[in-house]
């Protein structure tokens, strides 16, 4: 996991030769030190790209189930872009993904999400569902992201 | 995972340096769309060499329990040979494994298994048991392999 | 899983290039082919250090629930130590730690633990809970290292 | 529960004064006797449809997922429309729904195909997790539809 | 739920305009304010008609499993078609009926009984299973009915 | 469901012929988008009714089981005798309320409740346990009410 | 446990210096050996009493949720109470009470009944939910007193 | 349990003879009316003292699993002796605890904060697993305290 | 709890004026620091009383059910007998026992076991079951003893 | 087990003296290699005896339930009929029957289908429900007979 | 099962050659035509026998646990014997027993009940434990016997 | 079950007429009285047979999961080879088996094992999953065996 404000004592990335590993990001909201709940915790760019999906309908009922994945999804990939960049890369340069669910039928709206970091074809992609992340319950996502940036 | 016919829209393998990561396979057959169940979803060849290994007994109540995982075992490895060999190189290129099961006891077949794949020394891995695999329960194991093929 | 005595027929690391990879590491005692079980099962120097921690307090009601999962993971990390040695490295060069637990509180203890192997920060980091590893149960956390050590 | 061939030995719907009763409808395949799986169980009209909504993306790990509440939202809905026609009316005049779901988070895509067929304001509703439907775990939804048709 | 001695403070059955509501019917004896259990709870010539489906065989393993539905099952019916003929109806009136079970495998049992309530077509029906009733776990089926009945 | 500030797309309530019919109703605070949480959530004026039932006692350890489903209780009653005035009617004229709970031991608070909506008898009513409501595990009852009003 | 006929063969209570201790009661009637059940199974001034409180209301779909534990706790206290006259003291002289419940949303009630033994403030109390008691599940509550009386 | 403004309507504590005992203390925060949740809800002089025994390490990962226990410890703890004083006497008069957790690995923790409070010796302990406390499951432990203070 | 070799840091028992408080004792080897397993682990005299009440019958299928909770009975009732005695006093000064049992079936075996300590009347008696214990799952009973032994 | 087509590699049956042992049989269809699922896999001369029992309605809701045991009873009887005969004796030689069920309350119409193999009083019985059968969940009952046959 | 009234439509025992082949007998009182429960359920000689054994001590708390077990092993052993004598024998032809338990705990007071019925050594056994019998989930034990009576 | 020591006071087989009843087999060593658990409980002979079968590795990971049911399955086989010996047979005399598994994919080694002991066709086979055996959770096969020896 990392986030702008540290969860954990440990390196958000490292670049060793020509790859820039990345630790494993949740959705974890540096400024409340919770997870990413919903709607109200990404930015309105994010959820303007996110209704283009057909997500963030305004109706509770239809909001309440879809909007944990799907803010985290945007949330987590974002921090992986930004991370990118501040190695001198872009979303194209991550070329290897490791993502973990704790419920598999997420992978629906995650994949739609990825889908507006990656307008092509999305990079080598392995998908597990396993029990439970750090720092809780209420994280359901977790991606591990490699980073191939050969040195100038 | 990938397949002949991807089950996703992710890439199946890429070469980054003198790295090939492959995506997590899974043993989905590209004609049915459905997860391999048995002896009769591989090769006559593999059923031949896994007969060797005292599976494919042909009872029925001995099948029924070891089938599945014995079929998937060498469907998912014969798929990363076939990568392998796509790009350039052999099982011996392939020098790590990530192996996610879902029932740990499966390890006993599948090790077997993949000693069809490496007559010597298998390379570096890792074991763990999760929860599950897509696209669904029937999925018994997934591999993530790692080839190290230095470019020529 | 690697040990002295191999668990497993694969090969505990492999150097590739510039990285070692190192399959995932147990505290599995290759003396009793047990998982370590407690303070007794690391020696003296190890429990020394522990005891700087506040654990291995020889209260039996305080380490009953502790020691398991504090004496593995200095046994895990030591063997990855270890493995980097006998690459030529240290624990400076292993850059990525991929860390399985089966209890996602464990992480607490691991974490105080792994600062004696990395008094500066840690190296980049994944932490997920899964269900199970190999051989059994008891088994409570597993770590894969990859070390970047360039050829001279 | 009402079919083209019927389920059981009831009446799909009757007329008493001004109102039509229609008996609780799921999907379930006249032809095959079987719940609706997929895509493949829907007419392709009905696909296209569901393909402007987001869905039926013909990724399998996508549509693994959704396929099965979102072809039975449809087909459901659809024999509601088709009965209202048989008894002189339109959807418009279908003024109560009672939508019984397995597990509620499927009232997310149940409630895009019903804007299919309310392209205004749907009727007045009521929406229960209850725990299973004849004929059995498969079914996902049952929908019970109150028609107001004035004698002319 | 609705019995000769109310089991709580509501009306069983309403006239308005020209449609009798009934209040969901539970099989409750009011002698002795426990669910009906079985054949000895019910009048001889219930007891009778359900011998004429194979049922109440007199064996005590047969009648262990099936006595506790089939009885509950006349015994609502029959109150229903009580209070239906209380306001002036026959069951030909009740148009419509909404079934709860507890247990869906209940079904079959309880469609034999109303066959003896409705030689011919049976009423718009709606089947559910849902998790208890009113007034504990040994109710085993609850039905709603509407009666339609102009007022001359 | 319905709200001051709709939950969903549908309409709370729809008149047609002499009947008006409502969308089941749940405790959803309209101001704050959650489930009616306890005796904060409710007016004064339904506070002290409530307290004339022996409820909102002020301790803490009694408070915490009962309020939920008692402010949920007048919270729902509330809202239909809200929409019943808003049709033109009364209390009196919602003849009829099918009752879903969570848990079934939550229809006594509730009966006490409804005694101050329904002085003298309650309409026909239905009650059943059933598993989930829209929007989630926090909402303990929803109601379906219909109404009869007979046109000038 | 302590009955007027015993349930055990251990002391129900015993003067020690100006302390008497009581053994823990549960309400086992000691004419049927049988837990307490309901209302039927304390005296008419104590039902009184109770339906002063607001129980006992005479609708079995009420009372059967609330009537075992409400008779329990009135029937635990009085034992208790009738021990303390015995041993020459009033409920003023039980100062601590330890009070397991089976579930804890039980102590609601059992509360309001505590109030009709003590008008002012109770003793000193604890309150665990345990998970059984002798001699069956039926007993939802046992209650331990300490009582003191000084020596005259 | 007993809080600076009283949960429930018991006494705290009562002197009888040359003991004082204390109601079953559980770390509510007064304030809030909440239980106590991690070490923001305790003063910064707790805060530091627990520091000093290696908790409350800033790292979130660390500190989610750890601060429910380790600050509802302090907590109680800290309100026995509160009492303790307010009766005049000292934790060194507090002579016997009976200690309750929802789960018994939290003792580890527990102890030692328990030993910021008693230097020396502790006083008669008892320690059980139980099911659950007042008033709700976020209550992690209970503490029942005897005090002897002979009359002067 | 309280052994020979202390199990943890706090005292065994207490005397404060006419009374000796004990902890909680459990039946912890203090050379093994596991539980009492079974006949082996108490001293011959024992397991020949113990042949008197008809258990140690030699034959494993009877004794493996058994053994645990007659030889952990013995061993706990035994410890508190050596702690009256250290403190000047006999069985018959322990005056109040607090008995907590993981199985509350457990309690017959314990009671017989119970007669051979007190050949009269037992004291006064508390019985719960609980979840669990220190140090572990396999420890099933704990007795909380309270003796009264007037200074002279 | 034993089919036409063995399912396992054991003799369906041996005679030894004037016994006929046979194996335990399960409803194991030899074409296709699957469990017996409903009427479709039973002759039409089957199904017309087992409709004068009241099976077979031809009602998809009344059928699904009933389908399953119903036809595997059939089978199961009809082999071991026909083992008899190929050993020369009849369903009057089979004396003694142990019938093995997943689900006890498939004893009701396992019996009514023994009775057209026994028109008469049936063998010597024994019943019991236990966990599973070879080769797989949906096997709902096995029996395993002994033919009586003294040799001429 | 085997029972003074038939409980099932099958022999109770049946003599073939030089065997007598008994039903599996079960604990069911003809009278009430419900298991066995307690003492009360056995003559007043069993009663006291099974006192020699330590059992049937009139306390509540110690018989609450054992009597169903012990009631019932004496009942269906005593119907062994009867059968055995009815055909000619004694016990001692009873040369086979098969047990069935649902708790295998239960096998040592049914073990010391068999003492009673065989003073020597007791005949061949087979003792499992499965899930439940008929006619429901009181009963404890079945017990399958077959007798040696050679002809004379 | 039957022991060289016996485990139970029953016989281990008996002679009657033409067969040799033999009471249950569990693998219980008689040395250690503890089930058989791996390949170091059973002689090299049998290793080295059980290792021409492919198991018995020497591979921890994969004979954790393999080594308990094949030795027990060994051990039982032997035991009852060895007992029919003693009555004057060999394996071809033991003509009827039922099998009791506790996990039924253990069939498949079981019936490699079998295959030493019946290298031509087994006798007749009964197989069922129940749910323990005596003495514990650690036994996961029983044999029930008869054998036929006609006295010369």
């Amino acid at each position: 996991m990392s986030m702008g404000k540290p969860m954990a004592n440990y390196a958000a990335a490292k670049r060793v030769g020509d790859f820039v590993f990345m630790s494993g990001v949740v959705a974890l909201d540096p400024a409340t030190r919770r997870a990413v709940a919903g709607y109200d915790d990404i930015p309105d760019i994010a959820r303007t790209a996110i209704q283009g999906l057909g997500y963030a309908t305004g109706q509770l009922s239809v909001d309440v189930f879809e909007a944990p994945i799907v803010a985290q999804s945007w949330f987590v990939l974002e921090r992986i872009r930004t991370l990118a960049v501040e190695y001198g890369g872009t979303m194209e340069n991550v070329v290897k993904l490791v993502q973990y669910f704790r419920h598999l039928h997420h992978y629906a709206p995650y994949n739609r999400v990825r889908g507006l970091f990656y307008p092509g074809e999305p990079p080598v992609s392995t998908v597990v569902e396993v029990s439970r992340f750090l720092p809780g319950d209420e994280v359901l996502v977790e991606v591990e992201a490699t980073m191939y940036l050969p040195q100038g």
